[in-house]
C-alpha cells in the first residue's frame, strides 16, 4: 500500500496527551497509548510531542525496537523531512568546550593503561552520556570497592622458574580464547560511540576475546553478531520478561545465530537507583511549583516500577528448569554473591556463575566479586565441587595483576565492561584495540613476574589474600587535632636565586 | 480583674538586676527573681531587660512555659505595643547572603537522599540553628562515626527470591506502622521552621509513620498532640525532673492524650558540651576584660549545672518502680549502651531498649548504636532472652541500607532525628514528607536486592558485620615521605587544541 | 673587694676565641675557656663574643646557672650599661605580623579545649620557641600517635547510675590532690612567657594540681619552689649528671625544700634530634661555602655529644641503689617503655613508674603511653603485682575523655605537659588557670556520662581497648583511580538567585 | 693504520636506515645493522641519524660498550669536530626554571634527613632522570609500601642500659664494614651526576660503606673498581645474559679485580614497565596519525623484548650449579621474594639472599622486603636454619630506625639504592658522604634509645611487628556525608587587630 508523504505540519498537530505523534528517522509514529507504557517513563517521549524524535531516540534504543513494541497501525509512513523545522539548538558553552577538549586530547600512544582511558573519556563524553557509563548506586561505595578491593590482595612471587615461553590462552565454556578476560554486557554503547556496540565485537574479534551481548544493545542484536569474523565466540546476557514467550524469543534466536553462552541477570529484581546519572539529567532550568511538591516529583521510583514491566522482580529459582527446557547453551547465573547460592546453583545443575554487584550499580555495600570469589572457592574445595562448576567474577578489574589474583583464587574468567567502554568513547574501536593490547603485554609481564608460564599455574599459594574480609572505616579524624599539627617541611629553596 | 494597659516606657524603667522586666508576645512579666534560676543563664534573658523578648524567646520555648514556671504574681499584663520602640537592627551582611542563599536554593526534586537536604539546610538556616541542630560533642567522633560504622557492615544477598510484592510494614511497642523507622525527639523544632515540630507530626501522619514528642519541644505538647489525625501514633520522650510531681503531671497527661510510650532519656544526667554550637553563639563583638579572666568566664558549666536544675542527675535504676506506678505505658529506656544494662533492663522488666549515643551529642567516643546492637542481639540469643525486649536503635542513620542493617542484627525499629529537622528547615513539610518517601522507596529497593520480602525475613545471615569492632586510627602519615612522593598522573590534555 | 665599672669598649675588644667576654644582666664574663664546654655548642655564645647576650640567654638559662658552671675568677664585674651600644634589630617582617596576630588574638574566653591554646600559640609565639616546644623525632609519627591512640579506645558507659555528685580528687605517692592529672617537667619555661616556671606554679597551687620541676628550667629551682603556696605539691625531674655530686646536690637540695617524688629520665641517653626544631634555627642568610661541606656542618651530633657531657648515657639499673641511698623522696622511673622493664622496676623496690616516650621527642615509632599502659596492666594483674607499684602515664593527653580511659586501664594519674606550655604561652597565667578549669569541668561531665561518681569506680570493664594493638598503614592509594573517580555530589544552589 | 679525518658532511650523509652514522665523543660508528639489535629500540639511536650523538649516549652507556658490541668493522675513525655543525637547542623555558632551581637550592647543611635529599633533587634533576630514578611499576603502590610497611612496625625500647659507647660495625659475606647497610646497585648514575658511580665509591669509601657495582651501570666496571681505596669492599650486581660466556666474561673479571659477591638478579626475567618514566619521555610535540594507530604504537613490549635478548627470562634454579662452577665468590640471590624460595636456596647452598621487590619497580602489590623477611626468619628458625644463610633486604630504607627493624626481625644487613642517587643528583660526592654521616648519626642515635650497644643485641623482642601482615584498604569514603559534614574549627583570630 502506497502512503501519502506526511509533512512537518501534519506530524506537529498532534502534540498533546490526546495525540501524540513523533518522528524517527524521517518516519511518522503515534505514540498516544503507548506514552504510558514507556519503560523509561512518558516525559523522555512526550517533550518531543509533533516534532523529530530521532536525536534522543537513537543513543538508547535499537532500530527495531519499533517494530517489536508498537502496533503497525502506529506506524504512520514517512514523513517529508523538508518540511520539518529543524530545533534550533541554544548556544551550550559546555558543548563548546566539551568540542575543545576534544580537539585537544591526548594521543592515543598517550594511553599506559585502562585508567587513562577513563580520564579521557571523561572529559571527552558528553555529560549525560558519562553520568550513565559511571555511576553506580547509593553512595558508590561498592562502585569503588571493586576495584580497590584488589589492593588487599598481594603477591607471593616465585623466582627462578624458567617463564621464557607465556601462555595466556584458555578456555570459558568449553570455547577456547586468547587472555582470560571477556567482554561484559554493558547498555546503551551508542551513549558512546555512534556505531555502538559492533565497535566492541570487532575490537574482540581482531584479539580472539569473547564477547557478552547485552539486552539492553543500542545496536540490534543481529547487527552485533553480524560484526563478528570467522569463529569469534559471543555469548547472550539476558533480562528476563515478565512474558516468557518474548524471553524465549531472544534465547532461541541467539542460539540459533550460534551464541555460545546464555548469561542470565539474577541481581537485578529491580534495576538501581543511581543518583549521579539522575543528578546529571535533572534540568535545573525548570523551575514550576511541582518541582517543589512531593506529590509530583517524578521520583526514580517511576522510572523503576515501569521497567519492572519488562524485568521480572518474580524470577526465582523455580524458573530454572524452564531455562533448561528452552536452549541447549550453557545456563549461566550473573550475578550471584554469596557462597549459598553457588552451592545451589549446582544443586541446580548450573555449570557456571557469574560472582558480581553488577558493576555497583545496584545494591550498595554489597561486596565486591573478588572477596566473595575468595569465600566460595575453598568451600568448595571443601565440598570437592570445585570442578563442578566454572566460576567467573567481574567489577573493578583494571590491571592484568588484577585478573592474575582472581585466576590465582579460582576464578575461570574475568568479565571487563566499563574500561572498554571507556576505550571506545574516547578513541572508538582503535581505543578498543589498543586498551586489549595494553592488558594483554600487561598479562604476559605479570605472569613473568609472578612466576607462571600458563594461566593453570596460577593457584592461591601465590597470593596473600588475607586483607579481603576487612572493611576497615577509619574512626573519624578529630579535625583539632589535625589542623594545630605543625606539618614538618622539607628544605625550602631560597626566594632569592644566589646568582 | 481589668488591668490598665502598660506602656513601653513603663517596661523600660525596669531594665536592670533590682528589677527586671521584659515583654513577650504583648505582655510584660517581671523576671527579677526568675533571672538567677533560667536553666540557660541569666545572660540570655537580661540582654532583654525593659525590652521585648519575643524573637529570642520564641525558638526556644514552648508559649505555655510562662505559665508553668512564673507565678501569676508576675505576669504583669498587657503592653499597649505601639507605644514600644522597635529595636533597630544593624545590617548583617551574614543575613543578607543567607537570604539569597535561599532564593537560589534547589528544588525539592533536586534532594534525591538525606544528605541532600542536610546540605540545603546547613546553607539556609540562621548560624545559630545550624549550629544547634548539626553539633555534637567534644571532637564529634562519636557524631560521625554514627554514620560511618554503617559502612563497616556489607551485605551478602540473596538472588532469584520472588520480590515482586515487597512488604515494609512492621509493629513496634504493639502499634502497626507503615516503616521500620519512627521521628525520634529533637528538640528546638522552630529554630528550623517557624510552626515547629508539628511539622513533623503532619508529614509523619501522611506516611503512617510513628512520632516522639520531646520534652524540650518548642511547641507545646498539646499542640503536637492536636496536630496528630486519625488513630496515628506518638510516644513521649521524657527528661526526668528533680520535682518528681512536675514528672508525673507530664506523663499522666501524655498517657491521658493517647501516647502509646514512654522513653525515658538515661544518657543525660548532665547535657552534653558541644564547642560548634557554644562557638556559633559566642559573641565575638565585646572585647571587655573579663573575657580573659577566668573566673568570669561565662563557662559551659554555668548552663549544665543550671540545666540539671531540672534534669535529675541522681536518676538510676532504684527509680524504675516508680515509673511503673505512675503508668500504664509500656516504659523504655532511651540511651543504652552496653548489654550489661539491656540485661538488667530485662531484670526490671522493661519491655523495651534504644541503644544510642544521644546523636553523639553527650559522650565522645561513645559507639554508635549499630555497633552495640551487634554486641547485644547475639548476647540475649545466647541467653535465650531476645524476645523478652524490644531493642531500637537511633543515630546516624542515612540510608534505607542503613535501616535494612540494623534489622538484619535485630533491631525493631530505627530512629531518626536530625535528617527530618533539616528536611524542614529546608523544605519544610514538604521537605519531610518528600524525605519520607525517598526513605520508603530506597527501603523498598533495598529490600528486593537484598531478597527479602518483608521484614521478618531478614536476618544476620544477609550481612558480614565482622568489621564493627574495629576502632582503625591509622597511624600518623610520614609527612615528609608523602609530601615527595611524585603522584602518577592522567594523559595530559594539550595546552593548545590541535585545530 | 670594691671593682672598678667597665665600660662597651672594654668588653667589646675581647671578641676572639684567645678571648672571649660576653655580658649578662649587666655583668661581664669572660668564658674564653668555657666555650668548648658549652653544652649548646660554642657557637651559641661566640655570636655574642665582646657584646651583651642577655636576651639569648635568659629564656634558656637560670640566673643562678653562672654561679654553678663558672668559676668566680671569670667573673669580671659590672658594666656600664649607658656605654654599651645597643645592637640595632634589622626590621623583621615576620616579627611585625607576629605583633599584628598578638593585637588580635582571641580572648582566653573563645578557648574551650586544650587545642584551642595550642593554636593560638602557634600564632603568637616566636618561631624558634614554637619549633622548640612543638618538633617531636624524625617524622614525629610518634609525637602525633601520642594522641590519636586515645581514639583506638572507645567507651562502654553505664547508665542510670546516680551521679549527683562527683568526686574528681585522688592521691598520688601519698599526696592529695583534687584532679588525677598533674603538669609534668618540660624545659625552657621562659620561651613561652618571661617569668617562666613560676607561672605554672602559681596555676597548679590555685587547682590544687601538683606539679614536676624540671632540670632543664629557664627559672631557678628555688624561685619554682618560692611561688608555691601553703601544702601545695611539687615533684623533681631528674637528668642524672656524669657528676654524681652534681646529682647529689640536686636531689638533697630539692628534697630539703620539700619536694615529695623524684622522678628519674630514663629515656633520654642522648637527647632525641628533632628536625622541626633544629630547622626553624637554621640560619639561611649565611651562604659560605661551609654550608655544603659534609665535614664542618655543624651535625646534630655536635649538639648531642657535647649534652651527654652533663646526661649520664652510662646510666642503668646499677644505679639504682646509689639512689636509694642519698634521698627519702620516692624514686619514680620516667620513660619507661615495656612490661618487661616495670617488672625490673618492682624487683629494684621502685614504688612508681611513668610510661612515657617524651613526648614523642626522643625515639619515634615508640608506642604510645597508653598503649603500653595496656600491656602492663594485665600482667601485672595476672602476676598479683598491680598493687606494688603506681603507673602513670604521660604523653597526648587534650581531653579529660583522655585521662578517663587511662585511669580505666589503671593509670593512678596522667602527666600533661605542652597543653599548659600553650596556654601559657598564649595568655599567660590566667591561660594556665583557664586551661585546668576546663579540664576539670570536662573531667567531672565525662565522668558522670560514663557513670562513674569517684576514680576508684573506673575500670577496664568501662572501654574497649581492643584496638590499641593495631598500627594500621593504610595501602598506598592507587593515585590514577583515585584521579579518576567522579565524586558525588550534593545539590547545586543555582547560580543566580530566583528574586 | 692511519685513517683520514671524517668531516660533519660525511658523517651527515648517512642520515637514513640504509646507511646510519652516528659520532660519539668525536669519532663516527656505523650502526645500520645495529639498529634493530639495540636493546633500547631503534628509535632512541635513529634520532641522532648523521649527527652527533653523544649528548644522549653518555649517561646511559659506560665508554667502553661500543668496543664490547660492535664489530671494529664499524668503528670508522675521528672526526674533525670542528667541522660538524652543532645542534642548535631550542630555547627551553623548563629547563631555564630548573637553572634557577638549582642557582637558589638549599645548602647541603639544610638537609637533614633522607628525604631532604630527595626533595631537592626532584626539583634540579632534569625531568627525564627524575622520571628513571624515581619511578615504579603500574600504580606504585609496592614503590610507597616498601617504605611505608615500617611504621607498620613499633619498637619496644629497654631503658637503662648502659650505651654510653655504641658500636655499629658489623660484617657482611665476611666482610668488615662500618654500618650494617651497603650500597645497592642502582642503573644509569651519569644520569644524576656527570661522574657517574664512582661518585658513590668514593663515597662508600671514606665510610667504610661496602658497595655493589650495577651491571647497567654508566660508568665502565674497571672505572668504578678504579675509584675504591685501600681494602674497600664491593660486590658484584649480576644481569644473567643469554649468553653465558659474556656473563661468565663479567663474573671472572670482577672476581679477579677483588670484588667480595656475585649478586644475580632473580626477581627480572623482563623488565618492569614504569609509566611515569615512559610518560617523561613521551614526546607531546609529534602529533602524527601513527599517534593513534595502535599497531605502531611503539609498546613498552618492544622495549620488554629486546631487552630480553642480554637478561635471560629462562634462568631458573637448574642454572645455579654453573655458576659455582665458574666463580668462588660467594653467590647471593637477590629478588627473593617468599619463604618457600629461601628454603630452595638453602638447598642449593647458596650463602646469602636480598629479599627484594627490585625497588617497586618490577611487579606492583609485591610485599615489602621487611614484611617478607618478618614471614622468613621464623620459619628458618622453626627449622633450626637460620645459621645457614645470610638475610639481606632492600627497599624504602629512609630512617635509621628502619636499619634497626630490619636487624631486630633478622636481616644481617640493609640496602639502600635511590636515596644515595638522590643526594649525589643534588650535592655530588659531598652530598652522598652527608647523608651516609646522617645516617651513621641516626643510627647511633637510634641504638642508644632502643637499648643497644652493638647490633648482636638488637633481637625481635625489641619490636612490636604484628602490625606487618595487615594490608588495609579502606572502605571507600561515603563523599556527600563528608561533604556536608560541617567540620570543627579552632579559635579566630580578630579580623581587625584590637590596637
Amino acid at each position: 500500500m502506497q502512503q501519502k508523504m506526511l509533512t512537518g505540519k501534519d506530524v506537529a498537530e498532534h502534540n498533546n496527551k490526546d495525540s501524540c505523534w513523533i518522528i524517527l528517522h524521517g518516519k511518522a509514529y503515534d505514540v498516544t497509548e503507548f506514552l504510558s507504557k514507556h519503560p523509561g517513563g512518558p516525559t523522555a517521549i512526550f517533550k518531543y510531542a509533533g516534532k523529530d524524535a530521532t536525536e534522543g531516540f537513537e543513543p538508547i534504543h535499537p532500530p527495531e525496537i519499533l517494530d517489536e513494541h508498537l502496533d503497525r497501525s502506529k506506524h504512520l509512513g514517512k514523513v517529508d523531512m523538508s518540511t520539518v523545522t529543524a530545533e534550533e539548538k541554544p548556544f551550550d558553552p559546555e558543548e563548546e568546550s566539551r568540542q575543545q577538549r576534544i580537539a585537544s586530547k591526548p594521543s592515543l600512544a598517550q594511553c599506559f593503561n585502562l585508567h587513562d582511558f577513563e580520564s579521557v573519556a571523561k572529559q571527552v563524553m558528553k555529560k549525560i552520556a558519562w553520568g550513565y557509563y559511571s555511576s553506580g548506586a547509593d553512595d558508590e561505595i561498592t562502585l569503588r570497592e571493586n576495584h580497590s578491593a584488589y589492593h588487599k590482595i598481594w603477591f607471593r612471587p616465585r623466582v627462578l622458574v624458567d617463564v621464557e615461553e607465556v601462555n595466556s590462552s584458555t578456555s570459558m565454556l568449553g570455547s577456547k580464547c586468547s587472555v582470560p578476560f571477556y567482554v561484559t554486557a554493558t547498555a546503551l554503547g551508542k551513549l558512546g560511540d555512534p556505531e555502538g556496540e559492533v565497535v566492541l565485537t570487532r575490537a574482540a574479534g581482531r584479539h580472539g576475546v569473547i564477547q557478552m551481548i547485552p539486552t539492553l544493545s543500542s545496536c540490534s542484536f543481529d547487527e552485533i553478531v553480524d560484526a563478528k569474523k570467522g569463529d569469534q565466540v559471543q555469548w547472550l546476557q539476558l533480562y528476563v520478561n515478565k512474558d516468557r514467550e518474548i524471553t524465549k524469543r531472544i534465547v532461541q534466536h541467539a542460539e540459533g545465530r550460534g551464541c555460545k553462552g546464555l548469561f542470565i541477570t539474577v541481581d537485578a529484581p529491580q534495576l538501581g537507583r543511581r543518583e549521579k546519572d539522575i543528578r546529571t539529567k535533572f534540568n535545573g532550568a525548570a523551575s514550576d511549583v511541582q518541582k517543589n511538591n512531593p506529590d509530583t516529583i517524578n521520583r526514580s521510583q517511576g522510572v523503576a516500577r515501569a521497567i519492572s514491566g519488562f524485568i521480572d522482580p518474580s524470577l526465582s529459582w523455580k524458573d530454572i528448569p524452564y531455562f533448561k527446557s528452552i536452549t541447549k547453551m550453557p545456563i549461566v547465573l550473573k550475578g550471584v554473591q554469596r557462597v549459598e547460592d553457588v552451592l545451589k546453583a549446582i544443586e541446580y545443575g548450573i555449570p557456571a556463575v557469574v560472582l558480581s554487584n553488577h558493576g555497583g550499580r545496584q545494591l550498595d555495600t554489597a561486596p565486591s566479586a573478588i572477596e566473595i570469589l575468595a569465600e566460595v572457592m575453598p568451600e568448595l574445595r571443601r565440598r570437592n565441587l570445585h570442578d563442578r562448576i566454572e566460576v567467573y567474577i567481574d567489577g573493578g578489574v583494571r590491571r592484568a595483576t588484577d585478573i592474575i589474583k582472581a585466576l590465582c583464587l579460582g576464578a575461570k574468567g574475568v568479565g571487563i565492561g566499563r574500561p572498554f567502554l571507556y576505550a571506545m568513547s574516547a578513541y572508538g574501536e582503535q581505543g578498543v584495540v589498543h586498551a586489549m593490547q595494553l592488558l594483554k603485554d600487561e598479562f604476559e609481564m605479570g605472569m613473568r613476574l609472578v612466576g607462571a608460564k600458563s594461566v593453570d599455574e596460577l593457584g592461591p599459594e601465590l597470593v596473600d589474600a588475607r586483607g579481603l574480609g576487612a572493611h576497615t572505616v577509619p574512626t573519624p579524624v578529630d579535625s583539632l587535632s589535625s589542623d594545630v599539627y605543625d606539618r614538618l617541611v622539607l628544605p625550602p629553596f631560597a626566594v632569592k636565586a644566589k646568582l
